[in-house]
């Protein structure tokens, strides 16, 4: 698909001192596919997590938010990842299992088992194989090296067609820190491979309790800003890790002239992270940014946005690069703003004016439209004019292709 | 598609006392459909309606809505409907329009524009060809007839495959009154032809005060129960009327007799007919009915049914036939109530209980949900556990062929 980019080059990929990473075969659904991936964190890491709001919790989520709501966010020592099966819907057993895992791994590393988050995607509803897991712990822990982060990214890997990882190198106070992120997803949830999945490391030192606020905003302004079709999965998480390691002044607080540059960093590259999901989405053709202004309230820009991005007519006039834009009008207006005046909406297909005072501008032309809706990138800008809130979501078109993966995945 | 039924036998389809329906071709967007029809009602017609909730309201909903509110429910003397332009999005000229097309019917009848409701569906934002609609009023007038129910209901059509018309006869104190209703619609907003129109009819006597009451009552438990992809159309419009010429007693009340046996029969029309829609939905090769049962209130029920609805993987996996479970119950879980609690949740497929206890039941095979999942009609019933409310819709798959019919239709 042309809106997706190429993997990552591992020489672009830099190591986090600190963090090594280990990756095995489990086979958990395939025998031949890199399915198990275990991150060791040095000592003093601190580490904080944003999860799913989907009250259908994963089973390792519901570990992984009680581990950090009960130690803090200094304490976790190794992250555990499986594909292939989601443990969602799996009741007291897909916990025990899940806990089961971290025990298992907490004796290879001399850990307690509170030390590791645990995390899992695949399939909902089905019992993971735990043994075939466990058995494989040592082989991951075995492999653990610190240059693997692009392999990782493909590890962690379901549905996804192409790994997505970044990375960027900042200058802190004369000091050279590094931060880098794998993710994987292509659809919020998919077929029935669940998951978002984030994880985002730094060497740069920053104080524990900056890190809770770091996670959010971070998500905030990457993986909660895409949306592909709209279903949050279960299973989706993000974890930031700092690794303390870089000999910079501790970042102790965000409007610090440090702290900036480093939130600067790691917001590019949550960025780079969420917007490759997005344009390695199921069957997406079009990648598209909605910028919607003039709101009273940031969450009615939202709710004007999320209307847009899952209106499946809207996605599917994209699909067809069919500037059939009366769809885009209609969904701001069932969008949910009670009070809202369709004669103060303006409408912009890239720079090109379509729809002014809510009816089509008078120098709008159809081919001008559908020059805009031909581009695999474009912008949609709404301005509501009630106010000087605006928001901004990433999203994509609805594509044969999305119909045939989700419908076919398992027949 | 095998879950839509045959287009109405127009024997079946009853006469109103007091209407007749005329039918023209005003050439709006083809020269050879009949795309302009006009009711005209007898003096003493009760009528009301009820509207989008869209804020984008389309030109003739604006007025409409002027209209009921401002000379309540007697006044009412005509309908006049046009298919091929929605009048939606076109500012003040579409008002314009719309007033002058009302203006010229009430010359013809020697009326008050005021006493004529205009409809429009089709294409939003570009101009009505006003002049084309105004020509063919004297010969739509011209061809009214009582008899004409079933090729109404066809020229009300846009992107159906088929025409939608029922009639039922119910016995008022010995007295035979007529319900006879016609929609169209296939999807809740169409491909760029927006909108479900619903026009119900009987002869009954009915007290002016119960038609505001009764229309909102019968669209609840009937088009606002059906869902497609979740676009609410800028013209959705549903309209009832009671011509008061049958001889039974006046209904007062629906909490009497008569009031209940008359209300049974509009409401089993109405369901008739929002079912018929579903049926009729664009690409749509499966029925689906929900039911949420177990709620807390039955607006947190209608949350869980909507997300259950407008879920683009629960829709493709009913296309598939595929028992692809888990996304049932994680749309459960982002459907938006915050306490829910997922160890409560029951989960059945026809009569086959798939998951218990928020996790995949003991008993469940995989054959029973396949078994269920290939049937064209399928019942999902979700107990959320947390209290005695219910709410139930009618939705449909999401095919291949939902995909082309919207993005092929203006390329």
């Amino acid at each position: 698909m042309p809106v997706r980019l190429p993997p990552p080059n591992p020489a672009d990929i830099f190591p986090v001192p600190g963090i090594q990473i280990g990756i095995a075969q489990a086979g958990v659904k395939r025998a031949d596919k890199d399915d198990l991936t275990v991150f060791l964190l040095d000592s003093g890491t601190t580490t904080a997590g944003v999860f799913t709001k989907n009250r259908f919790k994963a089973a390792p989520v519901q570990i992984c938010e009680s581990i950090l709501n009960a130690s803090g966010h200094s304490q976790v020592r190794a992250l555990v990842i499986n594909t292939g099966n989601a443990n969602a819907g799996t009741g007291e057993s897909g916990l025990t299992n899940a806990r089961l895992i971290c025990s298992e791994l907490a004796l290879i590393l001399k850990l307690n088992p509170e030390q590791i988050l645990p995390f899992s995607t695949g399939v909902i509803m089905e019992p993971l194989p735990v043994e075939k897991i466990v058995k494989a712990l040592p082989a991951a822990v075995q492999a653990a090296s610190s240059d693997v982060w692009a392999k990782a990214a493909h590890s962690i890997m379901t549905t996804d067609t192409v790994a997505k990882a970044f990375s960027k190198r900042v200058n802190l106070d004369g000091v050279i820190v590094t931060v880098t992120g794998i993710a994987k997803g292509a659809g919020m949830i998919h077929p029935n491979m669940a998951t978002m999945l984030g994880y985002l490391a730094t060497d740069a030192q920053v104080s524990p309790e900056l890190m809770k606020p770091l996670a959010l905003e971070l998500a905030n302004t990457s993986f909660n800003r895409i949306t592909v079709d709209g279903d949050t999965s279960t299973n989706d998480s993000f974890v930031v890790m700092a690794t303390q390691k870089a000999s910079h002044p501790v970042i102790t607080s965000w409007e610090s002239a440090l702290g900036q540059e480093l939130f600067k960093a790691m917001k590019a590259v949550s960025i780079q992270l969420a917007q490759a999901i997005v344009r390695d989405a199921e069957g997406a053709t079009k990648f598209i940014t909605l910028k919607i202004l003039g709101g009273q309230t940031p969450e009615e820009c939202k709710k004007v946005a999320l209307a847009i991005a899952h209106s499946p007519l809207v996605k599917t006039a994209f699909f067809a690069s069919d500037p059939n834009l009366g769809r885009i009008l209609a969904a701001v207006g069932y969008a949910g703003i009670e009070d809202l005046d369709q004669s103060l909406i303006e409408l912009y297909l890239d720079n090109v004016h379509v729809a002014t005072k809510g009816s089509r501008h008078p120098h709008y032309k159809e081919e001008d439209g559908q020059r805009v809706m031909k581009q695999e990138e474009i912008s949609v800008t709404v301005d509501l004019g009630r106010g000087k809130a605006e928001d901004m979501f990433w999203t994509c078109d609805l594509s044969h292709e999305y119909v045939s993966i989700n419908a076919d995945y398992r027949s």
